[in-house]
């Protein structure tokens, strides 16, 4: 962790913001990095086991086991297994919800917006229907099916969604996936007190958890996404906290299931919507993106240009995005939800409502999601964001009678209007956004040859996935997945990046065509031709499906296994149990995963060797532990220069 | 926890195996609780997180926060909810599995042992039918149908199990569970990284899961494990290490889940099998019971007098058990399988199987259980089994060649036979067993009057269970169960056990009828007049499902709701997530639960008022936190003096 010694807040990549937070006479989480900085050894290092009475316990050499007789990698693989698969249960909460959703519009012949997506899917599900609500019906059956199948059946769209050999290594392994929810369960029972003492066992587990958590969590969800919502077209885009306009009812969303808010989106650009806000002193409502679901949002921008002000930033530039007084409502559907922002939103008059009670924070009104109810849902949302309006910009009223009655009101009260005090020069107007497997695909032409004939002619070195969370304690915000992308970029490896990562390096300028000019010469001179920045956009944290997607199809193209491929991931700053279920598909696929900071592990020899060593002699990925920027980025364009020579490659 | 100050091993209730253990050159649980005698304070209190790369964060007054922004009371209370979702997870494994076995023996036309047990579900259920076989199918359909709904579809049974008043106050809270598996899975899902932060929130839906536990995980694993195994017949039976005959080949069984061994426990006493043993040199082979799958044998005792030598002890026994040498095989299919045994059955030359791989044990050998392959299993554990008795037993030979052969290999092998050191005076031989809601019934003459009428008499002044686990801390092994248990009927107040408590309880002679003499006047004649102890054995922990159905007997036959009966619970010396789990219904139930040791939630003032104090305007329950026998027992006659006063009794 790299802090300056005489401020009160840890680095941040992003110094418009840094300074921001520096300013601010409220602690955010950037604050409590340093109130935080003494951190516990036995946590960290995976061997503190808190699952009974007797306990805890905690493994050192003198106590090398827990009263009960488990030893530092039960302990360790528990822990992990346990994170991995609540992570896991997280992204698969999100694509049942995602799924009922598609069933729900299918069932009310509802606009499918995604009619290139809808087809696709149906076709790698082998469903034959002429009439897309029917098919959009039959895609969310098979999909609920699946994830509730008992552990025992195993899931029938791994078979149909991924790369035969790895199904094949899969089967060999005998990690395929039985019933997802069913998995996770067991996986859960598995790690509760004096059940599996199994090291290896339990860490195959995670791998079986990775696939349910790659094929539906992350890519599924995209997908059915997709045919819900509108597929991604690449576009600029403005991000930052410029993109907060003060003459509209801002609605900062934050969370992962996009589905659960489309129907507010659709209806805030209505007629009679807007009238409201007009009378209410505003022009009219917008969203403002933060966290995976804004991204998800800005992905699909091209649908949602009216209504969609733009992505303000990731999970940890939240707190600020509030402290802006720009925002007028937050509305939750998910994670990554910051118990921080409480108190911000608080002070600064911001109602919070959450759509889906495992998100419930402290101070929020929770309002059940339902499809069915979702036009009295959008439109509580949309009174109590007029009157969140109303109450917080106390100066915004259309008429002299107004204006006397709400001075009198404040007067009475003893307070002000909330201060606004937005930083116009944080963020970007140019960041490419928009890229999906699809709309990469056809901008290369409808054919991944052009970019496999870069590769092969060394233009392009390799492809890093640089992707995940943010975190405040790999060198602070964004700043490992900053340095990490530029040194990658300077090797002439292009970033492909999804999740909170991708919130960090636009709002740096890295996916802005203008960062062509931190490229290697090569890259540089393939970004310069095709007009692309060396980073690319995919979206939100789900969207790590859609780089696998790539990955697979790159493989297929080539008529090779996706462990052959000149391709990494690094999930620098990977932050939530979600990052390590992700991790574990990315591991299940065969690909190396760098971490700067290591998941609770290195108590363990054996998991620690499994995970970083013998696990490549199984399904031929492994960890990374690092948390030097170049050494990583030396490991990384190693294992691309060893692909690309054993492919026969200069 | 009170540990003597020269002795390195901890205290326990049973001065027996305390001396055993003492005298055993290799290390237990008992021993580890010194070396593992440094609590973290944190842990303890429940105020640490490890739920992202931010951390370890711990709250302390200088740091109120953890990076996020999450304060005590949200980690505490997502500490909290997880363990307990854990322990539903175990619970609900248990019951999905039981539900599919009895469904196989429906279809496989097997032998019903409880048609009773058959007649009373298909009653509650509302199942019209004549075939008993398709009725255990149409049973098993409907709760395996429950534990597979969606979160939003509530479960069917619970409104016909639970008792009406109990259904409406579960209502107005809003705590009714949808399908057990999904709410499970929205637990973990609610406790994962930046989600729920709402403290109550969190604590109701303890409730919810509670009541999942409680009437299926428990309550239904007993009825349908009557229908499969057999219904509990009260009678006297041998208990502790004197069960154990080396005549015999002796199999351990550890787990909860007691249909995955029926089969094998049937065909041990087949004519074939006894002969094979019998070539091995020994008489046949024995059932040894330990941990909850043994307490439940032991309660259907009376079908298996033949096979089942007795049961041994509990959990914390298990380890000491195995040194005896007696033990010749371990089978094992759900926890408490302690870790600590696994050095201890090499040691001692002990196979392990694990039948479940939720419970495989590092160096165990896992085979799948499925009913179809049950007599494929039977066969390879008997095989496995007699391999391993013969390993063992060097001398036990048939012929002269065998025992010369033998005696050759182990000198070659440079190897003795495992010494056996059974210590033949532990352990009582009248402990009264089989006791369960239907048996005391009837026992009581079919109609809960005679209970009713003594204690309106004050010949029984209230009754108590005295329930759960054991574990090593709460003054030692057993040894607040069995001071509190003594305390309590000492203040005429009965006890009625199950869990690894009535394995502690039965093994210092509790509940053999002499115990009587420890009662007071009262209940002192009470048993002697009846014959009985003072303390009653339900069997497993999941007979705390039957001590919670004579509860809402009591009450229906009062015509009360059940925190009107003068009933109080104790699971002084929790062990699990399990436990908490349970307590989890038990606080639904409107019952105050007493336990010596907190749940990791201290650290929250938020949390543990409202589990200590609010929960009682809500439920009716509480939790009564005393680490202090005296005050506990009157904390706990007080409840019971108060409830008999509101009753209008003296």
């Amino acid at each position: 962790m790299s802090m300056c010694e005489n401020c009160t807040t840890c680095q941040s990549a992003d110094k418009v913001l840094e300074g921001f937070i520096g300013s601010m006479d409220m602690e955010t989480s950037h604050h409590r990095v340093e109130s935080q900085k003494i951190k516990c050894g036995f946590g960290q290092q995976g061997v503190c086991c808190k699952l009974c009475a007797n306990g805890p316990c905690r493994i050192t050499p003198k106590s090398p086991r827990g009263i009960c007789g488990a030893n530092a990698d039960t302990i360790v693989a528990r822990n992990f297994l346990r994170a991995v698969s609540s992570g896991a249960a997280c992204y698969l909460h999100v694509i049942e919800n995602t799924a009922r959703n598609l069933k729900s519009i299918g069932e009310t012949k509802g606009t499918i917006k995604g009619v290139n997506a809808l087809n696709k899917v149906a076709k790698v599900f082998g469903i034959e229907e002429e009439d897309n609500h029917k098919k959009a019906i039959m895609i969310a059956d098979k999909v609920i099916a699946d994830l509730y199948k008992p552990r025992f059946e195993k899931m029938e769209i791994v078979e149909k969604m991924a790369y035969k050999p790895r199904v094949e290594n899969w089967k060999k392994l005998n990690i395929m996936p039985g019933g997802a929810k069913s998995e996770v369960f067991d996986a859960i029972v598995k790690t509760s007190t004096n059940l599996n003492s199994d090291p290896v066992d339990m860490l195959l587990n995670c791998l079986n958890l990775g696939i349910s958590t790659g094929l539906y969590g992350l890519t599924l969800t995209n997908l059915l996404n997709d045919i819900m919502l509108g597929e991604p077209v690449i576009r600029a885009a403005k991000v930052g906290f410029k993109v907060v306009d003060t003459d509209y009812i801002n609605i900062m969303i934050t969370g992962h299931q996009h589905s659960t808010i489309s129907h507010l989106q659709d209806v805030l650009i209505d007629d009679k919507v807007i009238e409201k806000a007009k009378k209410a002193g505003a022009k009219g409502f917008k969203l403002v993106g933060c966290t995976c679901v804004g991204q998800d949002l800005q992905l699909r921008g091209e649908h949602y240009k009216e209504v969609f002000s733009g992505h303000a930033g990731n999970n940890f530039t939240s707190e600020a995005l509030i402290a802006t007084g720009g925002v007028d409502l937050i509305v939750s559907e998910f994670n990554c939800t910051l118990p921080g922002i409480e108190p911000i939103a608080d002070k600064f008059k911001v109602k919070m409502i959450c759509l889906d009670d495992v998100a419930k924070k402290a101070n929020a009104e929770y309002i059940e999601y339902s499809f069915e109810n979702r036009e009295e849902i959008s439109n509580y949302v949309i009174d109590e964001a007029i009157k969140s309006y109303s109450e917080r910009r106390g100066n915004v009223v259309t008429n002299a009678k107004q204006l006397l009655d709400r001075m009198m009101q404040m007067v009475s009260e003893n307070r002000d209007a909330v201060p606004i005090n937005i930083p116009m020069d944080h963020g970007h107007d140019d960041v490419i956004t928009g890229v999906s497997e699809e709309s990469l695909k056809a901008f290369l032409g409808g054919t991944w040859k052009p970019l496999v004939d870069l590769i092969a002619a060394g233009k392009i070195k390799g492809v890093a996935g640089v992707v995940g969370c943010s975190n405040l304690t790999a060198k602070g915000h964004d700043v490992f997945t900053v340095e990490l992308t530029k040194e990658l970029i300077k090797r002439d490896i292009i970033v492909l990046s999804a999740g909170c990562s991708s919130g960090g390096l636009e709002n740096v300028g890295l996916m802005s065509p203008g960062a062509a000019e931190l490229a290697g010469e090569n890259l540089k001179e393939v970004c310069k031709s095709l007009g692309i920045p060396p980073v690319l956009n995919f979206g939100p944290c789900l969207a790590i499906g859609r780089l696998e997607l790539v990955a697979t199809e790159l493989a297929e193209y080539l008529g090779i296994d996706i462990p052959q491929l000149p391709l990494v991931l690094s999930a620098p700053q990977w932050l939530e149990e979600q990052a390590l279920a992700d991790g574990a598909f990315g591991l299940a696929l065969g690909l190396p995963l760098h971490l700067a900071i290591p998941p609770f592990i290195t108590g363990s020899k054996v998991v620690t060797k499994v995970l970083t060593e013998d696990l490549e002699t199984l399904t031929g990925g492994k960890l990374i532990l690092e948390d030097d920027v170049i050494k990583a980025a030396d490991k990384l364009e190693e294992i691309v220069l060893n692909r690309r020579q054993k492919l026969g490659l200069k």
